[in-house]
């Protein structure tokens, strides 16, 4: 399965932010969009950073009360672990253990084209698993 | 496949917390200790509450400044997702799944015996993977 499998079933579209917003407003968009990370881009397209909870937490601990004044930009980080369309899920799944990263965007000649997060990966499994059972009950029933 | 393989293989230890201790002492455990959760417990055994990344960003955006004067009882969720030794690693995955939840106590007759994280079931999954990959290469091998 690649990972455009999985954009066609949750969409395309991905939360993003720009670099000199302030971090507390990064956690409340996170919150109220119900994702657990923002991408970082001035235009939408072109991938600068990503932020995630864990970079929130890791900009708290390090910051405390200062983190009131840092912006996106201070505590995202600017390596960005991305796929493409076309890359197995397999693949990514790998990059997400060994990075120990949970939301890898997804650019396409050089645009952004939608995330993946680690709980979509495990949805998709799922959903995999519930097909087999299915196969295998019609299997069985074609042979009663 | 059940939890208990994946315990197996990673370990039975928690990472716990105390219900009093500062949320900055909570999101600094976490980061030294590489770890998503931190399960909140007086004795290590009975489970109280859990404490992740997520909710602390969230106690970022309710409180501000003045999260530094809360403790690990007043953000913590108290209603944990718990699962079994013996759960199919399946049924956990559609926890996560349903409940959001990123981290999954292990409790056995009362007593915590664990913790399995998304990132533990994506780890697995793989090495389901590549079992299946060399199995076929060794079918393959066979024959020819």
């Amino acid at each position: 399965m690649l990972v455009r499998a999985i954009l066609d079933a949750k969409g395309h579209g991905v939360a993003t932010i720009a670099r000199a917003t302030p971090v507390a407003t990064a956690a409340a968009r996170m919150q109220m969009e119900h994702v657990g990370a923002l991408v970082v881009s001035a235009d939408g397209r072109r991938v600068e950073g990503i932020i995630d909870e864990r970079d929130i937490v890791r900009a708290y601990v390090r910051y405390g009360a200062d983190l009131s004044g840092k912006s996106v930009g201070d505590v995202m980080r600017g390596e960005v672990i991305s796929c493409a369309s076309d890359t197995p899920v397999r693949q990514v799944m790998a990059k997400m253990t060994r990075h120990r990263v949970r939301h890898v965007p997804v650019v396409d000649g050089g645009a952004l084209a939608g995330i993946v997060s680690i709980g979509d990966v495990v949805k998709s499994r799922l959903e995999e698993l519930e097909l087999e059972k299915d196969v295998m009950r019609d299997a069985f029933m074609a042979r009663t």
